[in-house]
């Protein structure tokens, strides 16, 4: 599969610095630069790291974590004799380790998110734009203090249903009968949780409901009624129907009422699906999505969002993705975890999320965009629709755009 | 990761001629073995399979079919040359390209259907046996009159889901009030089409229903009411739930009910979902699923059924799956899509297969069983859990099991 042309090069889809890119690969022992590097495909950390990984889904980290002290020992003294040091001293392991350590974790935590794809009027998307730094803001403040992944993309989420500029929550689209259905999922990598709800009714959060769901059931995902039932039971508070729909859903919906709507432009104007992925300080790993769904659709329609693998996907041990854009093409392909496949194969998650939204684009005729996590913090948003609405807070600064090609940065301090 | 232990070799799980499984990347020359055989790594056609397989999700076929005539040329005679056999006569490139197409779909079509996998009596595993039998003959009978491999799996599921056996349509078991809620999903690997229904009720055939999703709406997914005013809309008939609902099903859901039920032995004597997966003669495939979920389920639950990726996956380029087991752990790991990365990677169906069950447990601690079949033909019935009932057809032969290494064949004609 080819990149989609003239994105690779012209979309912002990363954090500022090129030099992360390299760290990949070549992080462990970046900070030895002073002696001869040996051959990456040769180093036994990245033999060990590529054999461990690809066989059992272990990022380098994990492999190192999980090696016995034996093999650590050969490990670094090997290192070690490549750089010409030979030590065997408990100090010198206990640097070589917190170096490595410092190293990965430099770029954590990291919070991306997304305000839905699709074609945006202008002055909605600058209003989008302010939600979404603010919810990238508020995911980033929850993961400075400590706060897991899981809290972060959920709060971060949570904003962006109290949005009404957003199609989740509060603002979501109308189904065919003028009724707002919604759909949410989250996933903890950690142990592969999940929890979702779909075609749900007058709840404002279903983000929070979502993670009730797989904190507090056996199950991944409970429907409509089923799922209503189970919110009382929590003590989710029911809100009125009214209270979720605002006067631009309404105006979109009798308008694609109308005899001589036309199909396509039907969609536009709206703001898609919202969702977040973050990387906490401890490197855990989680994605939330939520959405209003399809402008119009049928009653009891059901996209990709509370779908596993096609709504969100998250593993501590390959990172998260967040999807947006149509929901059924998504599906088809399975997006997030097709991108998450494409980075356990050695692909950066801006190369993979590349080749998936081309499949997809190719495949299925289907358009859309992403955002994605890995657990060294590497981030990117990418997208193969005209626009998306996304920021990213790391180290201190946030990103955002719409437009390809735009990323502005700002202390995230600007915005607390 | 390995494969389950002690499982590779003495689970039956493959159609009974060995040679079937060299046929890989040998059966393009099998026809040629008076010549000396190149090596398979050099071999430009297996070099451009390799190549636009792994590129562009293109199976050997494919590869050829989609090449240049004059790449084509280049090709023919390249193995012309191997084989010390110069010609460049269009008899020859008959001839050639027709053995090909012989070798390729000499093991099409073929059927192979699951009554699920679990802990299953005896009396009722040899009920359900009788049971999978029938369908696989059902759906064999249509793929030998021509049939579409979607017609083949919707009509062998509908047998089972008719079958007050199976945990499908009726005969589903029950919900933690005593009511019958069904998932049902359907994919054509054609174009990665798919429908699905979930928490569905009063319906004799979801998989109907889920198959009407797909080529009469936009969507892909219905649920709950949404799904059964779509059924109205259709003209599918509603049924009384006391008709879905056996003295079985009441039975366990009562004895589930009682203050000293234990939790595991729940979920035993049930049978698990069905599906089925098909290639039909024109070399099309598709799966199909459907289910009553799990015992004693929330209101509203939906497991991975309709869950495109995890209760089923259909891909004319790579293969199609159809699960069973337990449905949460199967939607953590996106098994059915898992599986078929694991096969666009060149492991075989059943490594695929072993690799991803064996994951499921490790990971999540969950138990299932898979039918997989790819796009040869070459197929697999593999079980994590004590036992899954399963059947297939191919080459006029009908195979079944329901316990390790037990695969008993019989023509296909004497269940007709």
């Amino acid at each position: 599969m080819l990149p989609l042309s003239g994105r690779r090069n012209s979309q912002w889809d990363r954090s500022p610095s090129s030099a992360r890119t390299p760290l990949r690969h070549g992080r462990a022992h970046s900070h030895l630069r002073m002696g001869a590097r040996c051959s990456r495909a040769q180093h036994p950390i990245f033999a060990l790291q590529s054999q461990r990984a690809s066989d059992a889904h272990l990022p380098a980290a994990d492999a190192w974590r999980s090696t016995e002290p034996d093999s650590r020992m050969r490990l670094r003294t090997a290192c070690c004799k490549c750089f010409r040091f030979q030590s065997t001293s408990a100090i010198c392991d206990f640097i070589f380790l917190s170096l490595i350590w410092c190293f990965w974790t430099a770029m954590l935590p990291v919070v991306v998110v997304h305000g839905g794809a699709g074609h945006i009027p202008k002055e909605r998307a600058e209003l989008a734009t302010i939600g979404v730094k603010e919810a990238a803001r508020t995911g980033y403040v929850i993961l400075e203090k400590g706060g897991s992944a899981m809290d972060a993309v959920v709060e971060a989420v949570a904003v962006m249903e109290n949005n009404p500029r957003f199609n989740a929550g509060r603002g979501s689209v109308l189904n065919v009968k003028g009724e707002v259905e919604m759909d949410a999922m989250v996933m903890d990598g950690r142990n592969l949780a999940s929890g979702a709800v779909s075609a749900v009714r007058r709840i404002a959060n279903p983000v929070y409901l979502a993670r009730l769901v797989m904190e507090k059931t056996k199950h991944l995902c409970l429907t409509a009624e089923g799922a209503s039932k189970f919110a009382r039971s929590m003590g989710v508070p029911e809100v009125l129907e009214e209270s979720l729909i605002t006067d631009y859903a309404k105006m979109r919906w009798k308008k694609n009422l109308e005899p001589d709507a036309n199909p396509v432009e039907c969609q536009m104007g709206k703001m898609g699906t919202v969702g977040a992925v973050a990387v906490d300080k401890d490197g855990n790993i989680a994605c939330a999505t939520s959405t209003g769904g399809m402008i119009n659709k049928m009653e009891g329609r059901v996209g990709d969002t509370p779908c596993v693998g096609c709504g969100g996907y998250a593993d501590n041990n390959i990172g998260a993705v967040s999807p947006t854009g149509h929901g059924e093409a998504i599906m088809k392909v399975t997006l997030s975890r097709l991108i998450l496949f494409h980075m356990e194969q050695g692909k950066t998650a801006e190369e993979a999320s590349d080749l998936a939204l081309t499949y997809m684009k190719e495949r299925v005729d289907g358009l859309g965009g992403v955002v994605v996590v890995d657990p060294k913090g590497t981030w990117t948003a990418r997208f193969s629709s005209l626009q998306m609405v996304w920021a990213a807070a790391q180290q201190g600064e946030l990103h955002y755009g719409v437009y390809r090609d735009e990323n502005v940065v700002e202390p995230v301090q600007e915005n607390i």
